[in-house]
Order: C-alpha cells, then sequence, then structure tokens
C-alpha cells in the first residue's frame, strides 16, 4: 500500500510552481484586502479553509477569504459590505450563494472567494453556516501539521468514487470531514483501515478521541469538535457510506492506483437498446429551474420520491428512479417492474358477519358482482391506469404540486417516454442507472 | 313472506301422482329385497334417506335402501354380497362410488341406490361413512315429523344458488344437514331469520338445543347428534356459509319467489370479448382424469393453488383461479394482474456492515453491477419468466408432480393459452369468472 500512496502523492501534491503561483496571488489578495479594510476598521479578514491549511488538490485550487464582522452589523449590512469588498479585491467576479451570497473570482488567475461572516465568540451560537468556518479553522489548523498529503490523499480518493463533497449533488465527504478523519485516525493509511470496518450506529467524537456504537443510529455522526450538537457527516447518505466503506476494504486487500482515478466505462450501443427494450425505463424531461444546486438536488429527489409512491399507489412496482441534470434540462427516471396491467383491481369489503356493513357493500352500484375470499366480500373495480406511462403522466400533470417548489412548476409541462434509443447525452448515465456491465 | 313460500311450496311438495309413482316402486322393491334376502337371513334392508323421511324434491326422487351386514362380514363380503343384492333388485343398473361402491339404479322407472353397510352399536364406532346413516335416520325420523316440507322449502332455497349438496364439486350443505338445521330452528322462517345472523366462529349443538360462539373457529361447527365429534357442516366452504348468509338477509328484506330458482344470465359476447382484451386470463385444457368427482375436484382445487402459488413466487399477481368440468375435459382458468415482466427483479444482499458476507456478494460473478438501497447490497437478476403463459406453460411441464396426483398426469400435456374469444361451451363460465354483470 505505501508504493501505492507514494506514486499517488505525486499526482495529489500540488508541484512547486503551482504553489508559487498561489502563493503570489494570496500575498496580492492580503494586500488588496489591507487596503480596503482601512476603510472598515472595525473587520478583519482571515485565510481559511484547505488553502489556508495546505490541504488542496492541485486540481482544485481556490483561496478561501472570509471577512469578520462584528455582531453590531445587521444581516442586510454585512451583505451589503460583504460583497462590496469582495467585488473590489477580485479581478473578475460573479456573485455565488450558499446561506448568504458572496463573491467569487479571480486574483491573479487563482480561483478566490472572498465570504463575509460574523465573528462570534462561540460556534454553538452562529446565525449562519459561514460563521462556523474561522471556529474549524482554529481547531484545525495545528492538529492538521504534517498531516496535510494525508488529507490530499483522502480527498483524491473520494473524489475518484465521486464520493467528495457534502452538497446535495454529492451527499458525501466535505473537505471539513476530510481532515477530521485524518486528525482522528492519523493518517489515510490507518483510516482506510478503520473505515473498512464502520458501521452506520457509530459516533466518532473527534474532540474526546472516542468512538462508539449508538443504538438506533440510523447513519454515522461525526462529532464537530467546535459544536458537538452538530454532525460533520450529516449529509452523508448511507448508501454513500457504504460505497466507501467497500472501497476501503477493496483497496486494503488489493491497494492500486486505480482507486484513485475515475474509471470510464464503455457503452455497448447494442447491449443497452436490447436491455432497454426488455425492461420498463420512463424518461421525464423538463426545463431546469433557475435555483442554485443545493436546492434543486433535494427537490429532484423529492419528485422521483413522490413519483415513485404515486405509482406504487397505482400498483405499478417500481425498481429505481434516478435524475440527471444536463445543461438546462432536467431528466428522471423511472424503471417500473412492467408496463400494463389488467383493467381491474381487488376491492375489498367487510368479512360476511358485519350485517349493517355488508347491506351497504351489495347495494352500492357497482360495475362488476361480488363474491367472497375467505368470508370476506369482494368485488372489481376499474383501475384509474392501466400503462404506467399514462400514470407517470397524470401524476406530473395533475399531482404536480407535491413534487417540488421550484421543479414541480417545470415538470407538470415536461415530456414522458419511455426509453428505448437513448440520446448520446443520456446513455452514459441510464448505462450507469440499469447497472450493466460492458 | 309467508305468502311467498305457499307459492314455492306448491313446487317443491311432490304431487300426488308422483307420490304414488315412488310408493308402488318402493313397495316393489321391499317385495323384491325381502325375496333375495331370504338367502342372507342374517342380513336385513332399511328404506333410510330423504324418500324415507318424506323430506325429497320433486326433481330428486330417489330411493335409498341401506343393506345392514353383521359386522362378521369382511368388508369384501359385504362388497361383494351387497353388489350383488343390489344388481338383483334393480331394473337396470350402474355401479357408483362413494365410501365403498354401490349400486344405482331404477325400479319401476324410480331411481334407487342399493346400498351396502354394516349394522353397529353405535355412531361413533364406524368402520365408513355410510355406516353412519342408519343412526341419522333413527335420529331424525320422529323429530323431522310436520317440518318436512320446510327441508324441502331449504333444500330448493339451496339448490338454486348451487349451495346445495357437500360433495366436493358444491361445497355447501347436505340434505342431512337440511333436515338438522330446521329440526333446530323449527321452521324455514326461522332458519333464514337465525342464520341471517350467523358467524363462522359459531357451534350448533343440534342434540343440546345450544348455539354457542368459540373463539378461534374457523368455519361453522354442527354437532352431529349421533357423533359429537363430528361436523356436519364440515364440507361446507366459509364463502359458501358467507353466500348462505347473504341470502337469507336479502331474503328477509324483500322477500320473493325468486330466491328459490336459479336465474339464467343473458351474456353479451362483444362485452366479454372487449373485457377479456383488457384483462389477463389463461385457460390450461387437459383431459378429464378417469376418477369420482369427489377425487377429481379436490385435486382440481390443489392445481389451482399450487399454479397460484408458482405464479406469485415468481411474481406474477394472481387475481383468481377457477376450474371448470366441461364433459371429458377439464379447464383451468388463471387471472393475473399483468401479461408480462421487464427481465430483471431485485437480489438483496446483506448490509454494508457485514464486512464477510460483503466480500462473498460483490466477488461472485454477476450479470449487473451491484449497489446499495438502505445501506443494504442490491444487484439485479434474470427473471426466469417475463410472461405469464411461459411460466405456466412451465409449471404444468415441470412441476405436474404437485398439481394433484391423477389431475398432475393429464395436466402435463394441457394447452395454455390467453383467453380473448371463449368457446361457446365456456362462454357461461368465463362471464361468471370475470363477475361481469349484463
Amino acid at each position: 500500500m505505501r508504493e501505492v500512496l507514494e506514486e499517488v502523492l505525486k499526482d495529489v501534491v500540488p508541484s512547486e510552481e503551482l504553489r508559487r503561483k498561489a502563493e503570489k496571488a494570496a500575498e496580492e489578495l492580503e494586500k488588496r484586502l489591507k487596503e480596503k479594510l482601512k476603510n472598515y476598521p472595525d473587520l478583519e479578514f482571515r485565510f481559511l479553509g484547505s488553502f489556508a491549511r495546505d490541504t488542496w488538490l492541485p486540481e482544485s485550487l481556490e483561496i478561501d477569504v472570509f471577512v469578520l464582522f462584528p455582531e453590531s452589523y445587521t444581516e442586510e449590512e454585512l451583505e451589503r459590505i460583504g460583497l462590496e469588498i469582495g467585488k473590489s479585491v477580485l479581478d473578475e467576479f460573479e456573485l455565488r450563494y450558499a446561506a448568504h451570497p458572496y463573491v467569487h473570482g479571480k486574483v491573479l488567475g487563482v480561483e478566490a472567494d472572498v465570504v463575509p461572516c460574523y465573528k462570534l465568540r462561540s460556534a454553538e451560537k452562529i446565525k449562519s453556516a459561514v460563521d462556523r468556518t474561522p471556529f474549524h479553522h482554529e481547531w484545525l489548523k495545528d492538529r492538521i501539521k504534517g498531516k496535510e498529503n494525508d488529507v490530499r490523499l483522502l480527498k483524491r480518493f473520494l473524489k475518484a468514487s465521486n464520493l467528495y463533497g457534502a452538497e446535495y449533488k454529492v451527499r458525501g465527504f466535505s473537505g471539513y470531514l476530510c481532515e477530521l478523519l485524518v486528525v482522528f485516525y492519523g493518517s489515510f493509511e490507518n483510516l482506510v483501515k478503520e473505515a473498512a470496518k464502520w458501521r452506520r450506529d457509530l459516533v466518532i467524537d473527534v474532540a474526546k478521541g472516542k468512538v462508539y456504537r449508538k443504538k438506533g443510529l440510523k447513519n454515522i455522526f461525526v462529532v464537530d469538535p467546535v459544536d458537538e450538537k452538530r454532525n460533520v457527516a450529516a449529509n452523508l447518505s448511507v448508501d454513500n457510506l457504504a460505497k466507501f466503506v467497500e472501497k476501503c476494504r477493496l483497496f486494503i486487500e488489493n491497494p492500486s492506483k486505480e482507486f484513485f482515478y475515475p474509471e470510464r466505462e464503455k457503452i455497448n450501443d447494442e447491449k443497452l437498446e436490447k436491455e432497454l427494450e426488455s425492461r420498463f425505463v420512463y424518461e421525464i424531461s423538463f426545463e431546469k429551474p433557475a435555483i442554485v444546486e443545493d436546492n434543486l438536488y433535494p427537490q429532484l429527489e423529492r419528485a422521483c420520491r413522490k413519483i415513485s409512491e404515486f405509482l406504487e399507489n397505482n400498483d405499478f412496482e417500481v425498481i429505481k428512479t434516478g435524475h440527471f441534470v444536463k445543461d438546462d434540462t432536467c431528466l428522471i427516471y423511472v424503471e417500473t417492474a412492467f408496463e400494463r396491467l389488467g383493467k381491474i383491481k381487488k376491492h375489498f369489503g367487510p368479512p360476511f358477519e358485519v350485517y349493517e356493513h355488508a347491506m351497504r357493500f351489495i347495494k352500492k352500484e357497482r360495475e362488476y358482482k361480488h363474491f367472497f375470499e375467505d368470508g370476506k366480500y369482494v368485488t372489481y373495480v376499474r383501475r384509474k391506469y392501466t400503462q404506467a406511462d399514462e400514470a407517470i403522466r397524470d401524476c406530473i400533470r395533475n399531482h404536480w404540486k407535491s413534487l417540488g417548489a421550484d421543479v414541480g412548476e417545470k415538470i407538470r409541462s415536461g415530456v414522458v417516454k419511455r426509453v428505448i434509443t437513448p440520446s448520446p447525452e443520456t446513455k452514459e448515465f441510464i448505462w450507469e442507472f440499469l447497472k450493466l456491465k460492458a
């Protein structure tokens, strides 16, 4: 394993040249900020995040600067002044949105974020998530020393399997979580060995240096050293936890560089089409609503879940749902176990013993005769939908309100079709959705 | 109600003419038997059953004579001599089979059965079911006096709904059960009023004059006055019990002659075909095995149940099964909720936590990639059957051994097809099977 890690380090540790470029940009940004903040003597700024702690990956260099405001500022002031400062110190910029808007841009060709936040006494009293970042940095900055490259290995190991990032699109491991795990387990190698035995009911208390099982816990809980109520792994899904644990096991068993590079799969078009002909996969395509990803993805998940429930309520067994965003189009995929149902289903009445209820049951006007099953009244009623695509179409046309606030508005005029010959842009996603092997 | 019953009595009480014909035949049969039994001084004969108790319906006059053998006779002797006597006293005859063979034939144009049985001290020590009949007659003959026409009303009421007869083909009320119920409740009218409130957990103890509920009882228990361990209603199915109770309620609410005459329904051919096109009904036709009905029908029920289980095990939801015998052909019908399934189904593995089991799961050679659902391993496996008719065909070809000893042997070369245009002989059955209304 050591040899493999040595090899990989060559790719994950930034070159001297890149470091020099980054340092120069950081110095320039610092100079500009000092100059700018002369106008705001009660504000201060700090370099935080992976750049400040030297845990960044060469392919994702980004300098994070936080501007700290005293609590006397209103949120509106913080936002206005924060953005103004950001715009004035960056060469080119755009607004981005997390809990609050912040400025993203470049300094001497290097990506940078300028994020306003409050300067607080305790991380437990924060007003918004960004206010916690200075505390995270304080806690980590000395503890991570000497382990920076282990963090880099971990990040790349996760990225290769699309497990890096706590955002809703990924539901994986945040950079902060990566650093805490490396501090807790001491090294990448040791983390991998321990994670191979992880369970979803573990509590990892980084500050106290303890790990223990907690009965009934549904997903791993990594206690934030700066706020013990907070789970740093809150956004990590159980299935991504499972993927990570599996990956650790496989890596231990047979260490190789491949674990650090995403695998590109070859798609067999003929196999793909043949598979789609004998399975029932439906695509709903609709215009992407103009919202940020961290809002969009939970809504897409909700839409998948609700469409699934709708189908199941109408007796169409759902095998899997998935979503995929391509440029300005959202795509939802639903695979059902069958395409067509017979026109009737059973409708049960009372056991024959319940005299009055039974009489009401047989006196209702019904399309079919009633009969008994195990002494219980039964009749047939017409199904609302006999075709899966009909059901999906009715769901998005008439029940769009439950499919996410913004997604619902767009999906209602979406297009539903069974997929047999996928477009070139969707092929890769569908190949993976079907769990095909080359 | 009284008026209706008066009207119906005209149809259910035999005419004087028919009675005279029956009496003449009975006298003749008695004469012949006395003559014949001179050779067997230790045998005696008795008129038993509905003819002897004057509870027969005009359309089903049949004289039952039982020849009683002392216990010193072997079964083989009883059978041989019994048949010989029967053959010699009837004008024309054929062998029939109940517990033992007996002779059915005619005397002066009237149907008659000559049945050999043992003469025993107690009905609890019988060797075969027919040995009980003399005891039944003893118990009933005086008690039924004056209530004969109530029995007739009940029998006709049941016949109109195919609820008369304890044989497996019907699973309804035996003649003996009808008489006990009339004795117990005093009259047809009172029986109907009480039966409207029946429950499946009732014990009706005729000899003790008590009726009470028994917790956990799955079907009504009518205690045989001559053998308290025996349930006279053992062969009555819960669903036929329910049908009877419902019929009593409807009759009380709105008495009319129609309850005593079977309804003939008009079949709408066009509606029938349209219905079959939008539902999935499969027919299995095969040669009727040469066995008695009381053996055949339980086997047909078993075959229906087993085919149903087979389909459900292969994820084809079964709505209903039914069987129907037409001349020398047995027909089994199966309705499924859908015709075609996608080629794959989910195959679950262990939760990711179970290290060793997980490693075994992922190392098996598989057609599809695995993934996780709620932390559990899942993969897809190919279904054995994607078409319902394929599954049925494989079931009867390769699993016929479980489909009833004699039925299995025949069904294995049966023909399976989806029904869209039923033949004229099966139309009526299928109309009812689909629970269509005119």
